[in-house]
């Protein structure tokens, strides 16, 4: 157990337990598997805050296996019955049975995005909602200006910029358990990954341009389900696995991802897109590989610049990232990255939200700032080098 | 004259004056017409430097025209002679010049690129070099690593973060006199404004995209000189003028830039393109308008999100920063960015450099970071607001 994590222990013991609600998305069950990124923060928060001996209930679907109580929304996950997309009131019906509960819980924290809003208004039990996507597009932009009381929680600095004045809680960059990530202080083979979705807005033209220009193999872990989705396979992979440019792996289980992750010389993630955190970046890293990223979203918070990755505008930068990647030390890189997005962090301010929501002091603004904020926090924790197939 | 400006008088009048050499390219006369950057620099450093008593030799081509000694260094700019292209040997020889000059000299200022780094090293008169472009592609940025010993100042921390280890002075931001500049309290008509050159990488598809998704006029002013120019006109510009869209300009005198840019709501810099400062961008926010820039280069640097401008990753993040656009206090767009960028500190900066550098001592790095640091350097010196046609 890290040092920070036994201080969480020795507080918790000297302060009062609190009764967490957690509301889930119904769209998968908890823990994910494969592809995911709200449901493995969810579950990460209910493994430790519940090991921290608070009284925690996941609102999930039915199917879900956690050491908490869980009260079922669904009898089985929505995704895993064939439903697609994201039902709006599936994720409205989740906050409001937590709502329905609210005696038994100090503090409500929802992470079924603005479908909580009109109930986190109105419920005399702090509602508060960490928001897991982008704020500026239709209809989530205008919904946070409709509900400026509402309570929120950013998960990157980035994300909130569009919104100065909504009631900010604080901002909490995701962390992990990296306890089952494996490390390798070297690399065997000299490829770069990329492991997402298969979409433009993350890069994949990019990277496969930046593989072709330096000469490297690809290895591409991603998901290809919906129509868009298939029609990128068929346009820009295909011809590049046709050429040896691309390894195609599809979808992986979170075990052989980090095997990929692992084994590669750098992480590719080029998208314009404005990435809200990028949980992909923080799993590169912490198996010691560097992440190359297009500077937007939350990556010029999360990657330091030349310590555990590069960042880059445009294709010319990305391949000179490539060439340099060598200089970077790929222990460093890893222990930074386990000490500033280690789940201990992440829920002991989780911890320090919710008690200023219940206490209802004034609130300060307990907030993940750049990158150099919290390079020096905690301790690293990193394994020994263990080889990597 | 600004409180800025009169400090540095009277240290001046305390400190020995300088013998200073400033080596600029043989393509423009001094000061330039129309579309110029590196140009513009030279000049405003060799009025200003030669205003505060420096004895001041610039090393142009012989139709400039400043109030200092010019040694010519081609009879007539190059450009004016029908000559393209940026020839390495002209360069080189500018530097060759100032080099043969050394001994009238305490310091030599050069802005030809590393075409001066073979003379920089062996020059026993302190000779640094302000780079003008990127440093990560060829030959730059081998060269760079090449000569390691030659003095550099970057024009931003974004243009030097991929050569950590070279010989940095320090890192100084372009100012420029904007006491002609006009000033806008109000627009009349809400327009659009991009001013440059005519190139896919200053983002001219993007910038027109925004326009027709917000309905907006979009005023463009820029150079149309090389094929790749002209060819980009036919293919993007025209269907926008046909539609409409655009309103075109072509390459404008400086007094009616700045009038189109006075005029705009917001001017758009959408170009991923690792712009090392981005003169555009301190000549609009000077007038009043706000800039809506790509995440990229130097902007995240020169503009503060949600004062002088918008940060954008993406089209829907340009669109909606379109929508906030009248959030913005023109009155501050302009005070801030006036007093940050005025040539006052650019020149006290440089004049810092050289010192530090005809002294010998251990070289502070005397830095421009981020946003924050220089916001309340100075004071103000915003005209009173004056109709702009």
């Amino acid at each position: 157990m890290s040092q920070e994590a036994t201080s969480a222990y020795r507080r918790a013991s000297l302060e009062p337990r609190l009764r967490i609600a957690l509301v889930a998305p119904p769209m998968l069950s908890l823990p994910p598997q494969g592809y995911a990124g709200t449901e493995r923060i969810v579950t990460t928060l209910a493994v430790e805050l519940h090991a921290r001996g608070h009284d925690v209930t996941v609102f999930a679907p039915g199917d879900s296996d956690l050491p908490c109580r869980v009260v079922p929304i669904v009898p089985r996950a929505l995704w895993a019955t064939g439903v697609r997309g994201t039902p709006e009131e599936g994720l409205r019906a989740a906050a409001i049975m937590a709502m329905e509960r609210r005696g038994r819980f100090d503090v409500i924290h929802s992470h079924v995005d603005t479908a909580a809003f009109p109930i986190a208004r109105v419920s005399d039990v702090p509602m508060v909602t960490t928001l897991h996507g982008r704020l500026d597009t239709a209809p989530t932009v205008d919904r946070i200006e409709a509900y400026p009381d509402v309570p929120l929680i950013a998960i990157s600095e980035s994300q909130r910029r569009w919104h100065p004045h909504a009631n900010w809680v604080a901002t909490i960059h995701h962390g992990l358990d990296f306890e089952a990530t494996p490390f390798a202080a070297d690399t065997a083979d000299d490829y770069l990954a990329l492991v997402g979705r298969l979409s433009r807005e993350k890069g994949i033209d990019e990277a496969i341009a930046v593989a072709r220009r330096t000469g490297r193999r690809l290895v591409m872990a991603a998901k290809v389900h919906e129509a868009h989705e298939q029609d990128l396979f068929a346009a820009v992979v295909e011809p590049a696995i046709a050429d040896g440019i691309v390894d195609w792996r599809g979808e992986v289980s979170g075990v052989e991802r980090d095997r990929i992750l692992a084994g590669a010389t750098a992480t590719l993630m080029l998208g314009a897109w404005p990435e809200p955190f990028g949980l992909v970046a923080i799993e590169s890293m912490a198996t010691g590989t560097p992440v190359i990223a297009r500077r937007a979203g939350a990556y010029p918070e999360i990657i330091g610049h030349g310590q555990t990755g590069f960042l880059v505008d445009d294709l010319d930068e990305a391949v000179l990232a490539v060439f340099r990647i060598g200089g970077l030390d790929r222990r460093t890189v890893a222990s930074t990255t386990r000490t500033r997005f280690s789940k201990e962090r992440m829920v002991s301010r989780y911890e320090d939200a919710f008690r200023s929501l219940v206490g209802g002091s004034a609130r300060p603004d307990l907030t993940d700032r750049g990158n150099e904020s919290r390079a020096a926090e905690g301790r690293p924790s990193v394994p020994e080098a263990a080889p990597v197939a």
